[in-house]
């Protein structure tokens, strides 16, 4: 018997089986899975994580904001909770893994403890957070912002034009009771999740350790110019909406490939009327922006307004940068870290410290205690996408991670473990090297 | 008594109250003219329009494409038909004069004409063409193509999925007898339009006579990426769509700054999935190029796809440039143009010749004979808006000076006019230089 036969591990196999129940679970069949928040699918979704999180023997429960929350008592009932999952809502025709794995494996990571008979010191809860995605146009993350105990504008309406409120109820949440969704504060907070970037594929690697959520700053550029006839109006006479977004857009793309920020992308890109024989009068541009940096959005957002002055007066049309969202960069914390860093050291999954491009529910949860989080590789980066994909072996090793982070959090946090752990040691002294039990001392990766 | 006080002229003031009544046949009150082809509006401004061509003392009757036609015998029924109108349908959120101010100009002179006990020698074909403007997607010139003996796809699926057969049956023509609109070859047409375009205003002219009907080239420019995640994906790993979309719409825009074409028109510019954060996977611009000259756009083709070969070999997308339609252009005739050009002699009217840089029915007609156009001001240059407008004097001129060229055609074309002409010689040849009754002669404008 080798050291690694007796570390614990989690049932693989039915990992990867409920990751494909869920994914069944959607609106488009056959394009991707489409679990919009609040919808009938993703209810339908939450009702079989509640189910499975009650026989990896949790005590489930729905909250306010239409989160669903499993728990299990800790050996030290002094002591904060300790938490793990991410979001079960999808954009429309997305994958079967962003956020799904993170609450599936979490779930697995409880049986396996039950399983194991290993009671922690902590409590564990495992969530599934609701609308973590922004559906239908709203902000997302609402459900980790109740859980935070932020303040959620309910009134929000989203692209169908249903309030936010009415939508959360229609789901089985109680608007008017959000305020107790709110958590008290956490001894640590992990998220699993796919990497939704080529970087881990690229390097060869199984594991990322995130060391900082990156900022994010959305801005809209408006642009109004003058519908005219696209046969009768001279070249010289016309204020081209189409031809002052085209500007804005490369202007926009510059700021990332000349260094100003990590990465700049106009997706949304809207020109009106919209049909061939009509020089565009109007056009709309959505703008993403992020660094780890953020003052180098701020900076961005300086450039992008001269850029818009220059457009403007070579165009004959008005152009407006209007900033919609900005979010800081969160550091994760670098001892919960070192505990991802040192679980995937004793597994043997080579690791790479790496910053998240993308928003997650951790970040939020960082108002409530230290958060880490653990990236698994994205085949061809591919996310937000029918095609999105993870290798099962690298689905399975994560998970793997997430139950030795949890253990190794479990010792760390709050002082030292007391000796009564419940069942035999399974991360065993003898068997590692000591020094990879102080996740404080971790290697943030390489 | 000046020469001016015995020129026969229309009823200025019910011109311009037919126009005030046709443009509240909207089905957008209070948000310009939408009478979309085939509509409840258009069969209603139909009824209306026949009406008054029956008060005109016409013939009418609508044929199996929609098109209301009222006729008028002539004084010598062997003679080809002389005709002369417009089309009353719009495009959304339309002023109230393109295609109905030809239309009700030509109802007016038909009036004047009978008021004045004029009998043409041609017969009088005054003409409210259906589906100019391409309804909902499909292409437009419909109602003349249907005159001129075109064959029509009937099978064309609208955007709101409607088959072309099915509307234009709705809207009480008989797409099963299309062939039966077919006419025989024309004597003459002659289309009365607002300019829309800036090119009279700006000269302080009050009258266009239009030299050709500008060649047409729409085209689809289809971009094939990468949709990818906007905070995972490294700027390098990219194939943005919306790059490659604004890099097109200004090789477009160039091609007509830098003289290779007329105008060239990016008007449609669509990303998708268009959220901003997800980098654009698909993209397409739809594009409109006018010259006068048929070989300028096809050299400006191959220009847009060396274009398109660049951009996609610097973004990593696929770039494809397709044709979607080509309408040569069409020179009006010079004998037909010229009558035009007498008129507005006669009546002391400025003019101006230049080419039309829009489609108009005239040019589907002229598979029947002669056709020349008449314009008039835009304020503006303003066209397929709101605010569409024309000086109303400059309307009344126009009216006039369709009365006045439909009346030297009919003395010019098929040979000299017989004595028998029934009242008194209205543009009698001691009131003007005879040289202004030869409109071969005529001038093209300045």
């Amino acid at each position: 018997m080798t050291a690694r036969a007796i570390l614990p591990r989690v049932d693989g196999r039915r990992l990867l089986e409920r990751l494909r129940a869920l994914a069944a679970i959607t609106a488009t069949p056959g394009r991707g899975v489409t679990r919009l928040a609040y919808s009938a699918e993703d209810v339908t979704a939450r009702e079989l994580v509640a189910r499975w999180m009650r026989e990896a023997g949790l005590a489930v429960a729905v909250d306010p904001a239409g989160n669903v929350v499993g728990t299990r008592a800790g050996a030290e009932p002094g002591l904060r909770r300790l938490a793990t999952g991410s979001h079960l809502d999808t954009v429309a025709e997305a994958g079967a893994l962003d956020g799904a794995y993170g609450v599936v494996a979490a779930v697995e990571v409880a049986a396996a403890l039950t399983a194991a008979r290993i009671r922690l010191r902590h409590q564990l809860a495992v969530v599934g957070f609701s609308n973590e995605e922004g559906a239908r146009g709203t902000p997302g993350m609402v459900g980790s912002a109740a859980i935070a105990g932020h303040e959620v504008d309910l009134s929000i309406v989203d692209d169908e034009g249903w309030v936010l409120a009415d939508r959360i109820a229609a789901a089985g949440g109680d608007p008017a009771r959000l305020a107790d969704a709110a958590w008290p504060p956490l001894a640590g907070f992990l998220e699993l999740h796919v990497e939704q970037g080529p970087v881990l594929e690229e390097a060869g690697v199984s594991v990322g350790v995130v060391t900082a959520i990156t900022a994010r700053l959305t801005l809209d550029i408006l642009i109004r110019g003058r519908a005219q006839h696209a046969g009768t109006t001279p070249m010289a006479a016309r204020r081209d909406a189409a031809v002052a977004a085209a500007r804005m857009v490369l202007a926009v793309h510059g700021l990332a490939t000349e260094g100003a920020v990590r990465v700049a992308t106009a997706g949304r890109v809207e020109v009106r009327p919209g049909v061939r024989n009509v020089v565009p009068g109007d056009a709309l541009v959505g703008v993403d922006l992020r660094d780890v940096d953020d003052a180098a959005l701020a900076r961005a957002v300086d450039l992008l307004r001269s850029a818009a002055a220059e457009v403007a007066a070579g165009t004959g049309t008005d152009v407006d940068v209007l900033v919609r969202s900005r979010v800081p960069a969160v550091p994760t914390d670098p001892a919960l870290a070192g505990c991802v860093a040192s679980a995937a050291d004793r597994l043997g999954l080579s690791r790479l410290a790496l910053p998240s491009g993308a928003g997650h529910d951790a970040q939020v949860l960082a108002a409530l205690g230290p958060v880490a989080m653990a990236f698994v590789p994205s085949i061809g980066g591919v996310s937000h996408a029918a095609d999105e994909a993870t290798a099962d072996a690298d689905l399975v090793a994560g998970a793997d991670l997430l139950l030795h982070a949890v253990l190794d959090a479990d010792d760390l946090l709050d002082g030292p473990a007391r000796p009564e752990r419940s069942a035999a040691d399974p991360v065993g002294a003898a068997l590692v090297p000591p020094g990879a039990r102080s996740c404080r001392n971790g290697e943030r990766g390489r």
